[in-house]
């Protein structure tokens, strides 16, 4: 089946039917327990980290982040808000002695580089492994937080390098990637996607930004088709990273706007990592012609969260 | 000299020209050219990072950060505010499809586990590397700021457990840690602090809150005897961490209250830990009778910031 | 009924039974038809407003708003931030030529003085008039906002002066008020509270807390008995204020903790002005042996929101 | 000299001694004495006070302030933030009893109903009456600041609706109003600004907005000409609001952007209502034929503040 997803056209119109059996088919529902809250970190095994040190070769770090953005705009309606204190201040003739800041953000924008949580959605009223949404009170998520990540998600990083393979400086905003294309891109870069990996896939938004300038995101982005979902998990993946959403904006659901987030976070119990900057890490893995690196995230400490900025970082 | 500090009782009185001597000592300001904004980052060069990865044979992740205080008391003035939104919507009839929260935090708080820029302080009027401090303003800071680890901090990570060392399950407040202090636990622990290292002091500050209730650490706090500041600087410690906030509280000198971190941030061009949670990374270490591991630290990309708030992940 | 106010002791338990029968009687539920939000700002007719305006003798206008607490402390458990910027800066040699800033709150704190929305409480799932409490989503109310005051709240206000009344300097914290204390009090100042009226209730926790320091007045605070809240409605009050939270923390109900809350808010739409600052408008009422004048209240314009921070005026 | 007004062009390039000229002319330094922070709140006497509450008759109340703006776009580059928190929360098998909610707002932005409080804007460094800048820190302001209307602005109010007189729905974003438009808006209402008076100047830019849509008011906006600013003086003005910024964007001078706010604020120590909205306003005042009315702000009681958000109330 999944190698029919070409042959799936986004402008098709697909009901909840459709969509509950891919979601099945994803589904790691119980696969690690009834109480698990891990969902695919769980792939990430000791072993697993301790291949992924082995890679460090160079001793380069390259941050996979954007700088945080507070300026707001039609993309982005919720910017960051920033606050240098102290700084010039002179009180009774003495100058100031220190300086200190103040940071409130809501990461989810669609231009902050963040972690999604596993209960950052909702299928059917239920997230991750058949917990209701009631587990999400104003107060936090009783479960399914981003504290699943606290001790630091540590694997091999791999890169799927999409505009690189097809020989196209980016995708277009409403271009899909398929399991061909991220096949043809493994077979590109010499590495094959294994178990407890951390899998970036770039789609060229932020060169296209810098050629083109920047368009409504929220409206049009280019993302994975939803029938690379089932490779996802085929694959072992264990954490999906993304310079868009990982969700192409042009959907055929009817159920839903975003099939990649569901059948990830909610279905396979992966977390996402949005709006990543992958230009440096494109250029960092072509220069050595090598696309796999120790990858480490550091989601903030956030009891209850449902996202955390961060900032990846790549080791070479 | 360094063998006296012992001698040097924080009951004295010293002026600002005792202190200066000191910063002059420390001072790496050209060390690394005019321009310089690293300081002693520069001392984690590649082959530092590459050996560090050396150190991950269990593959076993440890976080060095409190979980995010946001409950406002005493000691914790600027809690910080996390509201989650969207839970338990049902607009028109239908659940919410998703969660999302929102993060505002003021990082220098003295409960708050974050990451010092070398802006951060100011000693007669400037900050690292001879800059005035008017580079920081509210608009953040022109340099200095904290991206110069924004590609994320890696080393070897160094635990110095002085309670353990002196037999004790924590320091007192007003105790101040000095090189012999230090010297005595790397011989306990059979490790070297070497060029590059980032250097974790224990005081116990959690055990004993665990153990008695909370005080006000704005008032007490143990930390480093202020001529362990000129060690740090021989030994090539690039990075220093503390569960207090490296400075202990009780100082005899008239011009700051802080000698550490002035000694550090401005002097060194060392950015500072601050209120790490260093029990399970304690535990870890005995355990494993191993006091050095890979540590990373990947704070926010904050363009112009004075800190962010870190997970720091030990690897062992 | 109201005249056994005093019989019923708060050491009581009373059950769901006794409280909803207590909410039946005090209920405007359908009173201004089905679709009203108004509530008891209904009471405040035009000609009332006129009355109010009529007041105006000696052109003295009183706050009745604390300053904005920006400390977090034990009470303070959610402290506003305040951040001012600019100040200070000098860019490209030039000094700054504006400055601003930035306020954050969340107003119900049990230290600011804010308005309550006719959606702040729930009883049995629903909010004033019958609606659900679904109205309310992490988007904003849909109904029973702020904003329902939007144009200004203008009428006749009247103090009621209870420790004057008793001789006393201020009310313990347990202390509850009953409608003979404040009928009582009605008598000294000569005074009846009558339709449309904003009514004050001056509990003395200022001149308390001045007087003996602050306490956790999340745990004791005295306010109105829950049997004065029908006399509430029998006098026509359109908007009740109290320098406490109007209610008494210590309560007999098994159901509630804020009966006063459900009884006017819910029941019978009446807004609440919590932690008014009401020292200087009794001292300026005694001074002048008159406790009614006009009274203004201008809540924030926040659509969808559950409560301003507000800065009411009494104008002599 | 003021009825040249119309004759200076605003695409002359103006210098620092002309604008200086200005300043003097309408400077109130020392006219309250050395330590006066009040300004022209001076000018609102108790008996103004007194005759304004004389102008309400028919109990009719309208708000000038807009919704507060959550949305971020390229005009409203700083939204708000508000949300509202507990709503559809079940805990235990409880649904919510009560809802709460946040709001943080920056309230200088363009878009944002607020009042200036004089150390909003500099001169030379100083700030009214002779203040240094150096009076406002990050701490807050130590002298002008919002906190001089603490106790509310009450006095009366006239509307003066220049596109109204002149016969247009609105001014174009790049039109000054002159002395003789103001004059002109006065005969027509039969009113004439007078000691005390808190003036409200309608340029119409909301009735243009609903019209054509919005456009980037940060850089075309229609306002007052700099020749009106000693109008203001003369006429006794205490409090002047505009539904723009009071300036009008395009301006002749090399020293400031913004002379209209610096004439004001800094030289009269008058503040400043910005981006009212006077629509409705301005409907009541025609439909009564009376442009005068009671007028009240009440800023929030924020220590420091450089301003406040506002809703301020015309009561007829």
């Amino acid at each position: 089946m999944i190698e029919q997803a070409t042959e799936l056209e986004l402008d098709q119109t697909l009901g909840v039917d459709v969509f509950q059996a891919l979601f099945d088919r994803c589904s790691n529902w119980g696969r690690w327990g009834a109480d698990d809250e891990r969902g695919t970190l769980n792939l990430i095994t000791p072993d697993v980290r301790v291949r992924a040190a082995g890679l460090v070769r160079d001793g380069v770090t390259i941050s996979c982040a954007h700088p945080i953005n507070t300026v707001g705009d039609t993309e982005n309606s919720s910017p960051a808000m920033h606050f240098v204190v102290r700084a010039g201040d002179v009180v009774d003739g003495k100058s100031v002695h220190s300086t200190a800041d103040h940071l409130a953000v809501s990461p989810h924008g669609v231009v902050h580089s963040h972690l999604d949580a596993l209960c950052h959605f909702v299928w059917q009223g239920k997230t991750y492994n058949n917990r209701p949404v009631g587990i999400v009170t104003s107060m936090g998520a009783r479960a399914n937080a981003i504290t699943i990540g606290q001790d630091g998600i540590v694997s091999r990083g791999v890169l799927l390098d999409i505009p690189r393979t097809l020989g196209v400086p980016w995708l277009e905003p409403d271009q899909a990637i398929t399991v061909a294309d991220l096949e043809a891109a493994e077979r590109a870069a010499g590495v094959r996607v294994e178990t407890g990996d951390i899998l970036l896939v770039r789609t060229g938004r932020q060169a296209r930004r810098t050629a083109l300038g920047g368009w409504d995101s929220k409206k049009s982005l280019s993302g994975l088709h939803h029938l690379a979902a089932p490779w996802l998990k085929e694959r072992g993946v264990a954490l999906l990273g993304c310079d868009g959403v990982s969700d192409v904006r042009k959907q055929p659901f009817t159920a839903t706007t975003h099939p990649v987030h569901i059948l990830t976070l909610v279905s396979m119990g992966m977390q996402l990592l949005d709006n990543q900057h992958l230009e440096d890490l494109a250029a960092a893995c072509a220069a050595r012609s090598r696309w796999a690196f120790m990858f480490v995230v550091a989601p903030l400490k956030l009891v209850g969260g449902t996202a955390s900025m961060v900032n990846p970082i790549a080791i070479f």
